[in-house]
Parts: structure tokens; sequence; C-alpha cells
């Protein structure tokens, strides 16, 4: 593995394998907090539990797992099995003065899940949860409990010949839940990118009260309690479940990719593209050294995926419009086939495969980072140029970058850093890359994120990029809600 | 006119015209406020300013000015022509103890921009504030003020070969901000069917500072803060100026009409053409009698207008698998055309021309309304047939459907009641076919308004269908924004 990585990267690392601290060697400091009686079969203070509901999945979490560091463990894992049980638990909490975590497939790479500097916390974990309660077949609907996993609903909905077709790379652990409290992005680089998109319906249970919104296709009765609850990250509510857009499972699928001589030229493309009005459902531009390390690029040629699909109709037509779209601006395309074809396949495997071979980054001695943005076209060479040269001035390393989602308007940039681990002090290494990156994004008129949420992370940057205002008016709807502040404090607010 | 209105209704109207009381002859209560010296040259309490900022454009309004009644007039009328100013009349009002309301194009049909009930109101125009000051060509996206007038803003963005495809029913007089601030819905009845989705960033006053979004193309940064301020109706700040996505004009367009043998069986191939993902930019289907009052159908069959377009690509494809969806469920269609062709240009020009026929309505002696809802496709057929059952039943009279909008997951219904008025009672009898009609909407699973805002109008309704932690939450956002409560009250909270 480490020679692999290094015949990739050109990294010379010493190819030592570190080891991992065995979980029986990790000494966690005491609970802090036990359940009530009536609590006590669905709560635990088991160093199991609490260890596996410490982190994330961010490469900071990894390496300080690694190296056996859990120093805020939550103090009581809750597993609800109904939305009642959420309620009491909120209540115990309320009464204890302790903070509340939701917990779907622990996925965050954000410290989103993470009970960092607080003196009392549960986490609240929804995987019991976790069913495709009800299928509207004639709205193609579905009401979906939030901790529900991707295979789990969508193996649900398909005994009914439906799908979510929402993909985010974390798709086999992460939870519809935790996809609506971070405006998770999915399978789709254009129009229904974010999870957002698919919602219907949110249903919340709130310190005071359920908050459900009706079931709509469409509404414009004031501001929308939906968008208040998505992105809310846990904070004013622990989303329960949710009524979203499904669809029938797609027919008619045609990929293809393309080359470019730069990523400059295949972003021209990519834009003419999505200002055409053709929403492919992949439109994703790896740059040389991406499609070399993940889809067998040559290493001196930006890397074009491009798809369509439809559940309704052959997508000749708009394969074919992309592709002229795509010969004006410079690429040479291969002729597009069934799906999973050639280099997007190559690329789509990859894709799954990678959060898997991160998790042997620390043994190896690599550093690595993921970071991903939005921004609007005409400032896209600026961001890029200037966010690749921040991370790289500080991570000596490799710094990647594809256009992961695109819109009329801009597309949605994703970095990704190697750098070879000064062992031991890897944490600091991923903060001054996680300090750079934030910095130069948010210099260059970018957000801070587009689909990875906030979290704890971000925090700083965050607080930065949104208007006082508004700050002022989330800390008022919270404080109606949850006015004893128990709901994951330290995200957003 | 009123034999014209009778023969097309069938109504036993008296055939007497009744003159409108004159504006000379309307006496308005003297102003309670006066504006300090320093607004004095951009304030007026002058009776034509007063009056014409006294109501909306619902029929509830036109027939009260019709009888000369204008008993809630605002006190004062500012016509801020900077940003500066606004925030002044803003510190004046906190002062003053005097509601603002913030006042674009007059048009709305739900009490949105009413002094009722209020006891000091200043009418906030922002008319002044009404120019396109930036084009980002490569984005394609515009920085307009909130008082810019649809064909304004389109003729300034015209200069670019731009457009922003946005065209609600009263297009000639709304503005950008009154659209943002009431969720609009515009000209596409498929994808963009609200100004939301072509927003970029809001910029809003607030009594406590400024409210600016970052220019995104999309973003998952925590709560969106563009999304609450859409649809708040001016109660959170008064919307300035935005970033909006525009377009280039399209230059390939195909409409067609369809005739189907009933509603039904029209609504069945409008679900299967917004299911198939191919997105027209017009799918309205009409019911017999709304087709034969404005689109002179024989008032025995419904009928779509089906449209699309498209700036990059021609949309035949497009087009000819929607008909193949019309004909397998039953749909007669023409020939497709270029725009304005046949039934559906006499639809669109009887579109535009609809909200002045109505200003004959008081003097003709109908009484007429106009609601709209959305509901999802399982729920719409009971829905159609509760709703239109109630209104019928209190109005005796004409009501007629049609589908304006249309989702994967259901359709924005839109009804129209005509009824002939007993004189003098009108205002009753346009309370009595709202209730109806409000209750049967929220009885049958539908939503209060799916573009035309809660106003005071839709208050009663709007309250019971938002989820009460939700609305505690959001008078937390206001109380932390606008902690003298000046911004339109009255209106969402």
């Amino acid at each position: 593995m480490a020679e692999l990585m290094g015949s990739f990267t050109g990294f010379e690392l010493d190819g030592d394998l570190e080891d991992p601290v065995p979980a029986a060697a990790v000494r966690l400091p005491a609970p802090r907090l036990a359940p009530p009686a009536a609590l006590a079969e669905i709560c635990t203070a088991e160093p199991y539990d609490r260890m596996t509901h410490t982190y994330g999945q961010a490469y900071r979490d990894l390496i300080r797992a690694f190296r056996g560091r859990f120093e805020g463990p939550p103090d009581v894992v809750a597993y609800p099995r109904t939305e009642p049980d959420v309620e009491r638990v909120l209540e115990w909490a309320e009464r204890a003065g302790a903070a509340v975590i939701p917990y779907g497939g622990g996925t965050s790479v954000v410290g989103g899940v993470e009970a960092r500097g607080l003196s009392q916390a549960i986490s609240l974990d929804l995987s019991r949860l976790g069913q495709v309660l009800e299928v509207d077949p004639t709205s193609l609907a579905a009401r979906i409990q939030a901790g529900a996993a991707g295979p789990v609903l969508n193996e649900q909905l398909g005994e009914h010949g439906l799908t979510l077709r929402h993909f985010p790379q974390s798709y086999e652990l992460s939870t519809l839940g935790g996809w609506l409290a971070t405006r998770a992005g999915g399978h789709f680089a254009t129009l229904a990118t974010h999870i957002d998109d698919l919602v219907e319906s949110v249903r919340a249970i709130t310190p005071r009260g359920s908050w459900e919104s009706r079931r709509l296709p469409g509404s414009g009765a004031g501001v929308s309690p939906d968008r208040m609850l998505l992105g809310s990250e846990g904070t004013l509510g622990v989303i329960t479940e949710a009524w979203v857009r499904v669809q029938a499972r797609p027919v008619h699928r045609l990929t293809t990719s393309a080359t470019f001589d730069s990523f400059d030229a295949g972003a021209e493309a990519v834009r003419a593209i999505a200002q055409a009005g053709l929403h492919p459902s992949n439109c994703r531009l790896l740059d040389a050294a991406e499609a070399r390390l993940t889809s067998g690029g040559d290493g001196e040629h930006a890397l074009l995926v491009l798809a369509f699909e439809s559940a309704d109709h052959p997508v000749e037509p708009w394969m074919d419009r992309a592709l002229e779209l795509v010969r004006t601006h410079g690429g040479r395309a291969d002729p597009p086939r069934g799906p999973r074809a050639g280099q997007s396949g190559a690329w789509r495997s990859a894709f799954l495969r990678m959060p898997y071979l991160r998790n042997s980054y620390p043994a190896i001695g690599v550093v690595a980072e993921t970071f991903e943005t939005a921004v609007t076209w005409d400032r896209f060479p600026a961001l890029h140029q200037t966010v690749s040269a921040a991370v790289r001035e500080v991570a000596r390393g490799i710094v990647t970058c594809r256009l992961a989602f695109v819109y009329p308007d801009g597309p949605a940039p994703y970095f990704t850093v190697l750098t070879p681990a000064r062992r031991g002090e890897e944490i600091s290494q991923w903060d001054e890359i996680k300090a750079a990156a934030s910095e130069a994004i948010l210099a260059a008129g970018g957000t801070i994120t587009h689909h990875h949420a906030v979290g704890r992370d971000h925090r700083p940057w965050y607080d930065r990029q949104r208007p006082d205002p508004f700050a002022a008016a989330l800390r008022g709807a919270k404080a109606a809600v949850d006015p004893a502040g128990i709901l994951n404090p330290g995200v957003l607010i």
C-alpha cells in the first residue's frame, strides 16, 4: 500500500507501517452522566459505543482514533426506537444540562458529531429509526425514517421499483437524517445536487414539540419551514423522518469521457454544458493529477466524465448536444456507451473506494484532506489558482481538483490534498492545511462548504461568511425551540 | 362589458354600470405621524400617495377603492433613493413606534401591503431603487435593485442579450423585491417555478444592520440565509437588492395545445410529463370552463398548453416525447408551432389581460376571486373535487380550475371564481368565498398558497398550516433583527 501510494504520488514514504492503538488499550474518561432508569434500556455507557461515537470520518478523526486519543467521548450513547424515546432523551438532557448530538452514520468530515469541549454529552444514535415507512407510487414519494442508511432505504424502495438516487461518497453508512441535517450533495452533478431538492416535508423533534411540515410538492406560504431545518446540523431539532421525492430506476443511460489539454479548457466546456440546460446526471471534470490518481489518466490531460440518464426516454439528443459543446471547447470524446464503461467506470469505482483507502493513510504515513466549495464562474479561475497555491505552500504535497457539481452560474470544485506525514504531528499538519484552504476560499469568494457541512471544523470561517443579522436571527430561532441550548452546541451557533 | 360577461358566464347581470367614488370625494383620516425634517424630502402625506398605497390588487381591495373606502391608509409614504435612506426611515420608525410596510408594485392579492389595524404606518415605496446595477455575462447573473419592475429590469438585461424570464401575471407592475419577499411564481411551469430558484444572494436592511449573503451558485453552509428572507414578506428586513440568475433569450421554441375529454385525463398526462423529466417551460392544463372563458375552448374539453424553449438547442426531441405521453393519455394534440400560435397564444394573451379586465368587475357587478394551492398527486383528485364543490356552494357562480405549475410529485392548481355581486355586500361575499376555499384546501392537504403569499388574508389558515415550533422559531428570528416589531406587523407573525 505504501509502495503503491509512493509510486502514484512520488512521495518518499519510509515504508514503515505503524500499528493503530488497539481498542482494548484505550482508556476513556469516566462518564459524567448516568441515564435515568426509564431510559436505561436504550442507553449505554459501554466503552465500545462511546468510542465509536466519539468522532466522524475526517482524516483528523481517523488519526486521533488510530493513536488511541479519545479525549472527548460522549458520556452516554442513546439508541431510541421510537419518537417518544427521542422526546424522553431530550427531556432528560434538558433536566441534566447535557448536550445532545444527533448521530446518523457518523460520517461527518467536519467535526459535526463530536462532543468537543462539552462537559456532558449524549450521542443520539438514530439507527433504530431506519425504515421506509410509506411509499406513494402516484406522487413518487416516500416517507423514510431519519436513521435509514443509503443501501437500506434504496433496497426497501427497490421493492417498489423506485430509488432515491442520492449517492454521496459516504452512501454506504450515512443516513437520510444526516443528509438532511447537513444539506448533503448526492448523485446528480446538475439540478437536484443537494438532498434539499428531494424534500417534500421534514419532521423533527425539538425540546418544545414536534416540527412537522405539510407534505407538499411546492409552496410559497411564508418562509419555508423545511429550509430552516435543512442545514441546521442538529441545532434546532432531531430530524426523525421525511417525505422525499423518489423516482423510477433509470433505464436509459449514456456515459462517456472526454479529455482536454487543460483544466481551464475543460471548465469552459462544463460551463457551456451547464448553461445549455441539458442537465446531465454526471458532469465531473478531473484535473490531470486527479485523473491519473483515480481514473488511469495520463497525468497531462484533464478528464471529463459525462453522463445522462432517464427512466422515461432515450437520452441521445441530450448527449449529442453536450458532445458538440465538448468538441467546440477543444475536447476529445470517446463514443458514448452504457454505464460504467471505460474511464468513467474507473472513476466511479475509485470514488466509492476512496473512503476505505483513506483509512490506511495513518498507517502508511500520509496526511490527507479533502475540501470543497462553490463559486461563480467569473471568480472560479482565480479561486482555483489561489486556493491550490495556498494549500500547496503549506502541504508541500499533491493538491488535485475536480468539479464535482456544476450550476449555470458556477461550479463546486472539490480539492484533494495528500502529503507525507510528519509522524506524530499529523493533526497540526492537517490543521494548517484546513486553515490555509479555508482562508483562501473565503478570500476568493467561495463558500466554506458546498456539501460537507459546517460542523466544528469550519466554524471560524462560517462565522465570517454568514451575515451578522442572519446569525442573530438563527440564534433567536434556536432559543425559541431549544431554550436550554442542548442541541449540538458548538455547531453553527 | 356586462353583456359580454353575461354571455360568457350565463349570469343575469342587471347591466347597470356603477360609477366609482371619485378620488376627490374620498376623505382620508388625518395622518398620525409626521416625518422628521431630515426625511421630509423623501416622505409625503399627500392624499394621492396615501390612497395609492392603501391597498393591493385583490378584488377585496378593488371593491373598497371603488366605493371610496380608504379606512386604513398609511400615514406617510416614503420613497427612499438609497439604502441609507432606508436605514434612516427604519430608525425613525423605531423611534416613533410606527410600522413599516415595504411596497414594491403594490400587486399583492393577499393584503400584504395594507396597514390593516395598525395605529401608525409608513409605506416604504422602493420604486426609486429600481435599476439593474451589474451584469456578469460569464456566470449569467445580474445584481438588481429590489424596486425594479419586470419590464424595466428585462429591458436593461436585454441590452446585454439577457433576460430573467420571470413573468408573473403581475409582471408589468410587480418588482424583484416583491417577488423575493413573497416567493412569487413566474414563467416556468416546471423546474424554476418560483423566483427562489433564480436567487444567488439577497441583500436586506434590518433594524439591526444589513443582511447580505455571499453570491454563490450553491452552498451547504448551514441553514440558508437567503431562504430565510425568501417568503419573509417584509417581516425580517427590507430587501434592497439581489443577485439573480439570468439567461440568454430562448431562440428555439415550440408550443402546442392538446384537448382531453376530461380534466382528470389531462391531469394524468400532465403527471406523466412532469415525472418524465422533460421540463417543459409551459405545461398548463385548463378545465373546460376555463378554456372556454379564456382560450376559445368548446366548453366540453380540457385544454393543455404545452411549450418547450431553449437558448441552446432545438427542442423537438423533448416535445416529441411529451406528445407521445399526451397521446398515451388520450389527448389530441395540434402540431407544434413557433410561439404564440393558436389556442396557446389566445391563452397567453388572456392571461396577461386578466388583471386589467378584473378592474371592471366592481362596475358591472361581478365578484371575482382567484386562489391557488399545491398538493401531491395522490391527493389532487379529491382536493379538486372538494374545493370546487365547497366554493361553488357559497359562491353560486362559476368555479374554474387550471394546473398552473407542475412538479413530479404534484400540481399547483389555480382556481377562478366569478359570481354576480349582491351590490353593497361584495366584501362579505368575497370573505365567504375565501373562507370556504381556504378551509377546503387545508382539509384536502394543500398549502394555503403556492405563489400568492400569505399576507393578512391567509393568516388564519397559514397559522394552522405551519408547525408550531417553526412559528416560535420565526418569531425568535424576527425578535433578534426587529426587536421593536416595526416590520410589516400582522403578516406571517
